[in-house]
């Protein structure tokens, strides 16, 4: 393909995404497909010639649009936001159209500077501690991660190696024997997955412990440390969470900050989630204790409008991440790495392309106000939601917070998931699940930019609906499962 | 913005893009910055209110394209490919513009059963066993992962955990005291940095041991495993490297691999650069021993036209993976797991973009005859360089294979090291260096898909005339450290 043909591809494609948004609003959530179906409408092998691109182009339209999950629809609400806008695809697009790499300084001069400076811009507009910021004098900073699950690994391998080393340096070179086995991170129970998977990864034992109204208290880890350490374990990290999956809630980052300083051990904030929200100063007060962390991430690729993937990731103290996975050769060595950055040093892979361009594009599309506009008017949908659930008295609210709210059905949770089974079979609408306690609970999270009031409004109609038709069954003979309750 | 303002502003990019396609053969390859000047040209702080497109697309000509490293300019010669074609960057255009996340099969259908058919498509145009590809019967499978270094790691974790798994089986459930602190790892002193970097993440000792002319050899490995294992430790996994990225060395996959199979060893190869040239049936040679192997990785985005990020990887048992980083959560519970693939437990993080859709529409657009075309056309690039620099007696070739030359000037390293400075300082070709042994070389790697004979010739001339330079100084006054030769 030469560069004419690029000029006409590129533009069709343009014009393919423009299309596919303009009919989002009347598209349902889900595709009309069983496993298998796409992959048996694919030819088994490569063609061996090549193809005119307007021919696979075709192919979207018959093949892959109709089986694609539409994350973007406004009837879509599960999981959280993923997080999209026309000015973050176009910088995308622009970052592969020049096919940098910029793992370090060398490698992409201008890649490398402009993370450093977005990476200020958003810790600045999220308020958080200075000492994180590039810009400050001290040894922290901030690097672009590929999503939360990196980040929170790469915290948790720093503080794993920071705390093994801190046992060699206190016994004259010799590492106490067993130490790595004996490493204990803490978690709380609502954590996301990624964070059990991290400690899959670096090999150390992690504790989810137990919540009160799904938030980590001070206490409970306070109780679980003396033990542990009592018993010989030796905590290296607590990763506490803002914004949990289930219900966005929040653990008690202060307590827990201040026990971390006192017992001396590293304090990482997953903030993936509901960090966006700290560009609104009215929702910063869910963030006291921030300035007791030692890390702390938050993904704009989900609630800031960035498409994945794109998590910033802030370090009190980069060095320790430098120490634990930092790698030297001489095709590597950077003559201006005393100057720079090398940002390969402060994440998991290799390589990196250049991901500050989607986020550059974005603060300055929006702008602070536009994205501060962004969030509050998912808030207030959310809020609507949590409203209307409110006006049917078979329903209750089981949790509200920012984008996401979770209700159920007041009887036994065999009704609330057949209600949710029977809205995810209609295909229309898209929830998750989750379980409070022995609760199941239907996630409704505000997911897409332009979701709309009267979105709101539809969908709950629909529930409405949807419940009704099922206590029909619940009346009828043909369903013996609903009939028992 | 809506959507008639990206209809402009996503146009424009596509034109910039092919504009900036069309000047790179007079750009230099590096930049004329110093550290800091490009973040001196940006604000300190994000703006308030948003900007026009145009005013943002302004500074990516005035700020960013000033401050790049061409790594699509002919006349960079660094690393290896950065892979780039036109398809590609339009199939991650697409994959943005949806905006889906395809971590589970429900999450994006056909982003899950595409990347399932294109595992299978690429396995079977690289001539991989069938026991590899997800269309086989067995437990096999492929997946595509971020990077090599995602690739690597993930083999070292389930290889490391199926061992600590043995070991607990054996023993009615209870582990062998210090297992973990015992196993250990093999690769070549050749290997990739992204492989020690998996080993300090996986927490496993990792011993890059000695190789014969870059190659790792099945008697040096033997020896080690012999030894290790007398003196108690527990040999997991052996990465060897296909095309390693000093000078495209390739191990002794067979030995190794029959060592591996004799010792119940997991053995992963590392093709990250020279797995894309099996594509040729002439150079299947290279990865004879394939067959004894228990996974394999190969980087599209860097020899096979797709943009980073994109590496397939294959395992002949999936299920180990799944087993050492899978985990479970009541809002990734998919129905339809039974049925199909949820890829985000065979990768590292949760989230993940539909990746598939760019190596979908470079396979169509070249077809398996278009980048049979362009492997070959790089090697004959690489071999016309080879020819080049013979003619000359003061050099010396020190490896050639694949796209890939590394070369010297015949005598002590600080001329080379000299040379290297010098090309570097001007500024208009980027070269890497490395060691074989003791000698400092500079690697010369065909990158681009532009790159033409006239390229390569110029860049030759160019060595020599630098060389002739630093001749001169070498008999002027100012250079002590020349004049000391």
């Amino acid at each position: 393909m030469d560069v004419s043909e690029f000029r006409e591809f590129g533009k069709a494609v343009v014009d393919h995404i423009a299309d596919y948004w303009e009919s989002l609003p009347n598209r349902h959530a889900l595709p009309v497909v069983k496993p298998g179906d796409i992959a048996k409408s694919l030819p088994s092998k490569a063609p061996v010639k090549g193809e005119h691109w307007e021919e696979i182009l075709k192919d979207i339209d018959s093949i892959i649009q109709p089986g694609l999950t539409h994350w973007q629809s406004p009837n879509f609400h599960g999981y959280f936001p993923s997080g999209h806008s026309f000015p973050s695809i176009v910088g995308e697009l622009l970052t592969a159209g020049f096919g940098c790499m910029a793992f370090n300084w060398m490698g992409s001069p201008a890649g490398t500077e402009l993370e450093i400076t977005m990476m200020n811009w958003l810790g600045q507009a999220l308020g958080l501690p200075q000492y994180f910021l590039n810009c400050d004098e001290g040894p922290g900073g901030g690097v672009i991660h590929g999503s939360a699950s990196e980040a929170v690994l790469v915290a948790l391998l720093a503080a794993r190696d920071k705390t093994l080393n801190s046992f060699i340096n206190k016994q004259n070179g010799v590492r106490r024997s067993n130490l790595r086995e004996n490493l204990v991170a803490y978690t709380s129970d609502q954590a996301n997955s990624c964070i059990e998977k991290a400690a899959k990864i670096a090999s150390v034992t992690i504790k989810q412990l137990k919540t009160h109204n799904c938030q980590l208290r001070g206490s409970t880890l306070r109780d679980e440390i003396f033990k542990d350490k009592a018993n010989g374990f030796v905590p290296c990290i607590v990763i506490a969470t803002m914004g949990t999956t289930g219900t966005c809630a929040c653990d008690c980052l202060d307590e827990i900050g201040q026990i971390c300083k006192e017992e001396n051990i590293w304090f990482h904030i997953d903030a993936a989630y509901a960090g966006s929200a700290m560009i609104c100063p009215e929702y910063r007060p869910f963030m006291g204790g921030v300035e007791l962390s030692d890390s702390i991430n938050v993904s704009p690729h989900k609630w800031m409008l960035v498409n994945y993937d794109c998590t910033a990731t802030w370090f009190r103290d980069h060095r320790y991440v430098i120490d634990s996975i930092g790698v030297k050769r001489v095709y590597l060595d950077d003559q201006s790495s005393e100057y720079g950055i090398d940002y390969h040093n402060w994440q998991t892979p290799l390589g990196r392309r250049i991901r500050s361009i989607k986020l550059w594009f974005v603060l300055r599309s929006y702008g602070i106000e536009g994205i501060q506009r962004y969030i509050r008017n998912h808030v207030a949908l959310a809020k609507y939601f949590e409203q209307l659930v409110n006006t049917d008295s078979r329903f209750e609210v089981c949790s509200s917070c920012m984008g996401l709210v979770s209700f159920r059905l007041k009887r036994r949770n065999s009704l609330t998931e057949l209600l949710l089974k029977t809205i995810i079979d209609d295909g229309k609408y898209y929830y998750t699940p989750y379980k409070i306690g022995n609760k199941f609970v239907i996630r409704f999270a505000v997911c897409t930019r332009i979701t709309k009031s009267e979105d709101i409004k539809n969908a709950w109609n629909a529930i409405v609906d949807y419940t009704n038709t099922m206590q029909w069954d619940l009346n009828g003979t043909h369903n013996g499962f609903i009939k028992s309750i």
